[in-house]
């Protein structure tokens, strides 16, 4: 949406601040902090905004080593979400207005300073909630929301199994998932994370034991919902735990990095040949009345209708909603300046974040030693990146509160 | 459910009428119209019913030459869907009481004069509604309407595509169909039925010509909700029609018949070899936010939990409801004994009904002669059976109005 036109050694005072993927002559891709001209005025369907803080999420990581479908030719600023303050708008323009703190989705272009982004996607958040809140919303709660209420259409009484719920679409899946009557929920995150986590989520696994006999004893008839993040053997043990008339949703290929390092290194062996046949048989999905649900938002991004954007817009507004009457909170786990990103897409690499990620254009970074490692802690978040102390002028303490991983509110189905 | 027990060379007065489906010791398979003993007194939950009425399927077509899957071995009755009169009921029963007009979903054993069912698929039918309307409603509408407003949550101003239009489950999901405002319906159909279905669907196409390229151009963004009874090469077909974020849901397999019969003679070649590699990939459906769905009533008969038996009842009665306020109407293409189910399961092979096609153990059987073809008649019934005034004491003239196919109220979303 926003130009991609990178000129790197360019740095008057009309430049601006972003993060740029780009690719060496050896063929390397490396993020780079740099400088772009600052846009120009918003076209009349255009918002431009001034970003305060943005979401990373584990497509970063793999846009990061070009593992996503229809990433652009580096260099490109990448980035999914951000929050900002409306500098400009278009004459078309009507939803915000200047000096509204508003939330963005977009396909790439969020890393930056400043951008200019399609009228469409771009929301006021709620004046209660902070920048940082808000740069983590859109991505993981309308994942979690459209997986469990639309394409899940989960139901009280029900069984769901989800993957990673440490990270920031687990956090919210857990929330969300709150809000349907008795459901069962059976998870996996990483072992450190599980003092954190017991609390909230009924069976929890490491995802890196075989965990299909153990949900088998939990839930002989099998699962209603499995929600998987990670595909290759994920996928395979999701079908095999299907209750007959379950559905089985793919949102994201995470496990598709370490397969990747391992190909490369030639270490795959012993592991299942997933992702060169990751094929299933229609026939057995008739016969057992199931279904196989794919969801990709960054391709809705990009490839979406005017009706998916808008469909997503309205989504989004239901999800504000809950979050006004306390229903759901976003958890940040720590925030990061833009120089500092490759930390941040460790931190999602090595699995140590309890909920987002953020990035912000105008923190101070800290020297090293100042990091301490903290992620398991009852909090849900991690203190080795800023503590809010020494986080500049942006922020706006949302990782103060001992208590966002869960809201306490009762159970009610939105 | 009721007792499989055949018993063949018996014809005492407490005998009643079936229909087996038996093997001879050259392994054909035939229909046959046997007695069996009476059914017991009924257990605590189980309720006795006197048939009135059978409704015919595709699925009693494929279980005849054994192409469905968990079918019983032969000698057993066939037939999922029948109605009646209860004739006596078990200590535990609340639902239906002696003398009650009901209608009953069942996992074969329906195609008999007297049958035990359990209780929880017994339900009584409107005091408007014919016994005959009644033993077509269960499958079909059961069946469409889960498709359309369950699995496939249509909404309105989507694309909808689906098979067989003037089949059983064809004009219910016309019918329902028209209750969702501003959808686009797209089907195919047998060319001789073209001008009865015309009114009622936008746009029409004759099954076996290749129909891709006509429904892009009317569709060119794709359809949002593919419904396939066919499988095979329309699987292949509906999937590529699946527009970006679209639900493909298999809900039937009769092209299986005529390709094993051509597979039988090695005329497979030009076909598709689907039956053999009926594979997708689950990236691609990632990648394409698209979602493939196994829809098996049968299969659910054999093996729903009790959740599953509740599920499909709850649905029935908001399906009775739809009848009640007029918004939909069973139609009966023809009326056969049951010493013709031969003819009425050829009237379904050969493609030739619009609706649903009954058999009744009562009624009289006429000479051939005065049997004639009409079935391309603007009334969406055939002449070829036994016309209304010839039906013997079962007959309750419901093929007699000739506003049958398509009830004209209002559109209205249930």
């Amino acid at each position: 949406m926003a130009s991609n036109e990178i000129m790197t050694n360019k740095n008057s005072t009309s430049d601006i601040k972003c993060i740029i993927l780009q690719q060496t002559f050896t063929g390397k891709r490396e993020l780079k902090v740099t400088t772009i001209p600052k846009p120009p005025a918003p076209a009349d369907d255009e918002i431009l905004i001034a970003v305060k803080a943005c979401g990373v999420s584990f497509n970063d990581v793999l846009a990061r080593y070009g593992l996503l479908e229809d990433i652009p030719r580096p260099p490109f600023v990448p980035g999914f979400e951000f929050s900002g303050e409306v500098l400009d708008i278009g004459t078309n323009v009507t939803n915000v207005d200047r000096g509204d703190r508003v939330v963005v989705l977009t396909h790439f272009s969020a890393w930056s300073e400043q951008i200019i982004v399609k009228k469409d996607l771009v929301f006021k958040i709620p004046k209660e909630m902070s920048f940082r809140e808000a740069a983590v919303f859109p991505v993981a709660y309308l994942t979690a929301y459209i997986l469990l209420f639309e394409i899940g259409n989960i139901k009280p009484n029900q069984t769901l199994l989800f993957h990673s719920a440490g990270g920031g679409v687990g956090v919210a899946l857990t929330q969300l998932s709150k809000l349907v009557p008795n459901l069962t929920i059976i998870a996996t995150a990483s072992p450190h994370k599980f003092e954190v986590l017991r609390a909230h989520i009924h069976y929890l696994f490491d995802h890196d034991m075989d965990y299909i006999e153990d949900v088998k004893k939990i839930a002989p008839d099998g699962i209603d919902l499995v929600l998987d993040c990670m595909a290759g053997d994920d996928c395979e043990r999701g079908l095999a735990l299907l209750k007959f008339n379950g559905k089985y949703i793919m949102y994201g290929t995470s496990s598709l990095l370490s397969w990747s390092v391992k190909n490369f290194f030639g270490l795959t062996k012993g592991m299942s040949n997933w992702w060169q046949n990751d094929k299933i048989s229609c026939l057995r999905l008739f016969q057992d009345s199931k279904s196989v649900h794919g969801f990709n938002l960054i391709q809705l991004l990009l490839r979406g209708s005017n009706d998916t954007r808008s469909y997503l817009a309205d989504t989004m507004h239901k999800i504000f909603l809950l979050y006004k009457e306390g229903k759901i909170k976003p958890v940040v786990d720590s925030v990061f300046t833009f120089e500092e990103v490759n930390n941040a897409l460790g931190k999602l690499i090595d699995r140590k974040n309890i909920g987002k990620v953020v990035i912000e254009p105008f923190l101070q970074s800290k020297p090293e030693k100042v990091k301490k490692s903290k992620t398991n802690t009852p909090q849900g978040r991690s203190e080795d990146a800023h503590s809010s102390s020494t986080s500049g002028p942006d922020d706006d303490n949302d990782d103060k509160d001992p208590d966002d991983f869960q809201t306490n509110n009762p159970a009610s189905n939105p």
